[in-house]
């Protein structure tokens, strides 16, 4: 043991030394040869190795080509900087290494905190049971859709465990045309088939377009189809938007239909200085999304979803084999029973240590500050003149394009380009989308690290990186 | 940052205190109150609390209530201590935090080789875009079984991602009456019935009965039934059995049904002395789960699914329209249209640490010594005048029953009573399951770390739990 002692030790100065010295280091670098082969192509070892050399590789040769998500200058996708409380518990977690499928030990107990914490985050009624931690939104998605399509099916008297969708007439899902591919691919594996999945149009600031949502509602319940689900989403990838969710709700009580909001990175926004009233509806959610490993920073997979009738998640996934039999669950039962999972990680730890380490007030602090810094680069984009705003600022994310006088012609071309000449040039990193048929750039703004002078920096790299600049970081 | 140092030397000396030190605790214990209440009850505090403050209450709250499964004496379900390269380099790949959906980074790069490494220690067949890293053998499975289903369909001409099941005569799957319960809990979530899941009955040792396999498809495909997959066991969950893989795989060739391997504990039992040639037909499989967090001892969660076919995964989950799926990343695409996660964990830096840190040699060290240890213990119930075998030392599992002299009457409640007193005495856990039809008790060797005199421990304790002393060990 002593030798893992001093490794440990080691990693712990190297673990520091990463995140202090991210800033300063490429956003994102191509993986160099010999590197790359490195990575790829090295053969197990007969011998074992020491725990020290391990260390030494994971310095030298990973932790120098990271996805870029730690950097204040990464604006892609939807993934932060990790928490450095997230980043301490992470070794504690896997010498404790417990499984959270169920039973009476730390792990297990902890989820339930968590769970009710981060439902009281957003105002998302809670009790014992219901919720589970995931591996990130998708499989939060599969697990609502599963107990949402096993309400369908107990409704018209069939029994979808035992007898599959063989005999069901196609249920028929409603999802806007912002919202997360995650939702289809649920939709598919749960064999609903992609084209039981309605696409809605969303308005001027890309949010569903509930008059839409009801007209398709109307015109598939005609045709002997059975609506059974409607997906709204509480931020959405592309521009931020937060759906009516108010109004998704009373569609959904009409129809009868499972209410799902994703806030897998959104929910949080509700937080944000006089937000909460775009946000009103969320707490009438049969299922809510919401990611730990999004906006609060807590390093993946860290995944949740909640839901408000523990007894039907649990008896849409249920089996209790004989040999995890168990009389100390206090009537809820396993977590195992209310998901796909069997073995399940201790999430909990780092999502616990995160939220502990900022309280509330630093969770709220931390919404805030970017959201304000989102606001910040709209207004920059708005004044410069090559630049075009293509979305209100929602939640934290600003969606734009570089609109150089002159280039009108190639303006997708020129945009398509763009992210992956930024990312190369290794100063700062973004990625596009397509927004009402245009090509567009989106940044998110997650990490408060970031300045007002990243921002400016941002849209240098930009503009040099459309003029074809594609000289990386000097070492 | 110092904050974090600080705080991170702290959680490395608390980690290897915590591994040195777990012989000397409880295998097992209740949690008591106050700090049941505490882990249950604590509210989110208002303002943020320091980083080495987190690390204390890990210390004292959370790591002195393990599941166990870190102890020498631990024998419980297929949960394995972790390993310590494992542990080591968890902060690292925190620190880090990439998602490894895909893109050009170590985290991604890196997966790669351990999902070669993964194969070439069991004989499979791979190549690039073979694989996937899951959360465990639960969404290994779902991700084969799915990609079963696909292919079954495409058969038929069915698009099921598109159309769903409605349309199909319904899909059905062979499992041995040993099969794990993730297999039945896939086929529902996949909607496609647990009434389409034929139990085949096993031998006298466990092992599906290939005769009655044969018996059950020929009767589904007479009844205009569809079967399309059947999944063998190497290592079953109760006692260790190892399917007779290549008679198994000649009837799935006839029908031309999916083969599926669950070799989630087992698949590493191979590499002990003698053993290869039972496992003879696994690399027939169309599917292989394997997981690293059960032999090989990596922290959950460290699930691995391996194929055969990867266009045929990659068509499964992909969102990536056809026509472009050759331009992304060298024509592999990412990891994420192989499955259902989007942002993916970076599971791989655990694995190739541990495997790294034991080498091959190690690893068949590993096993063998953990199947000898087992059948060390068969041999010594055999020996025991009160104790019963139940069935051969499979893999790693001893499968048997306390059966003093005189209480034949009420062995079954006798046994089903012996976990949960063992556990509660703290100096040994096993877990019970039903073995054709008899209350038994199982103990699953994974731990290097655990001696012949643990074995003689262990039944001395069910002796003494089962006279209804329930006395927990002095502290
Ligand atoms: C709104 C939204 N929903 C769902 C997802 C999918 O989440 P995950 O990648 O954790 O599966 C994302 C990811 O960015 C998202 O932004
Ligand atoms: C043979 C077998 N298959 C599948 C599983 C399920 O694996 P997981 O718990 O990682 O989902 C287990 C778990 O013990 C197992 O032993």
């Amino acid at each position: 043991m002593d030798e893992l002692r001093r490794a440990a030790r080691i990693a712990a100065d190297v673990t520091a030394d990463h995140l202090a010295g991210v800033g300063d280091r490429p956003v994102w670098q191509p993986v160099p040869e010999p590197d790359h082969a490195w990575l790829t192509r090295q053969e197990l070892p007969v011998a074992g190795r020491p725990l020290v050399d391990l260390v030494h590789d994971v310095r030298t040769r990973i932790l120098p080509y990271p996805m870029g998500n730690g950097h204040p200058r990464f604006f892609g996708w939807v993934n932060s900087a990790p928490s450095p409380a997230g980043v301490l518990v992470a070794p504690l977690a896997a010498a404790l290494n417990p499984s959270c499928a169920g039973g009476e030990h730390a792990g297990v107990l902890l989820e339930h905190t968590v769970l009710r914490w981060l439902a009281g985050l957003v105002g998302y009624p809670h009790r014992p049971g219901g919720g589970l931690l995931t591996s990130g939104a998708s499989m939060a998605t599969v697990v609502a859709l599963a107990a949402a399509r096993q309400r369908a099916a107990d409704r018209v008297g069939v029994d979808v465990r035992a007898d599959g969708l063989y005999g069901l007439a196609p249920l028929v899902m409603y999802v806007s045309a912002e919202g997360h591919s995650c939702l289809r691919k649920a939709a598919e594996l749960l064999g609903l088939g992609n084209r039981q999945v309605r696409v809605v149009p969303v308005d001027d600031r890309f949010r569903m377009d509930v008059g839409a949502l009801r007209g398709l509602v109307d015109r598939d319940a005609r045709a002997g189809l059975r609506p059974f689900c409607v997906a709204a989403t509480a931020g959405t990838v592309n521009t931020g938007a937060v759906d009516p969710l108010d109004a998704v709700a009373d569609v959904a009580a009409e129809h009868r239909m499972w209410f799902h909001v994703d806030g897998a990175y959104g929910a949080l926004g509700a937080l944000a200085g006089g937000a909460a009233a775009g946000y009103a509806g969320l707490a009438r959610a049969d299922s809510l999304a919401l990611d730990p490993h999004k906006w609060l920073g807590v390093p993946v997979d860290s995944g949740c979803v909640l839901w408000r009738d523990p007894a039907l998640t649990r008896a849409t996934f249920s089996l209790v084999p004989a040999y995890l039999r168990d009389e100390r669950d206090g009537g809820l039962g396993w977590f195992s029973e209310y998901g796909p999972e069997q073995t399940r990680p201790f999430r909990a730890l780092r999502t616990w240590a995160t939220m502990s380490h900022l309280g509330r007030d630093g969770i709220v602090r931390l919404v805030g500050t970017t959201v304000r810094r989102a606001h910040t680069l709209a207004a920059m984009i708005t004044a410069a003149a090559d630049f075009e705003l293509l979305a209100p600022a929602g939640a934290s994310i600003v969606a734009f394009r570089y609109r150089p006088t002159g280039q009108d012609d190639h303006l997708d071309a020129l945009n398509q380009r763009i992210p992956g000449a930024v990312q190369r040039r290794g100063r700062a990193f973004l990625t596009g989308t397509r927004l009402a048929g245009a090509e567009a750039l989106r940044a998110c703004l997650l990490n408060p690290a970031t300045t007002d002078d990243d921002l400016a920096l941002l849209l240098d790299e930009i503009r040099a990186a459309a003029t074809g600049d594609t000289s990386p970081t000097p070492p």
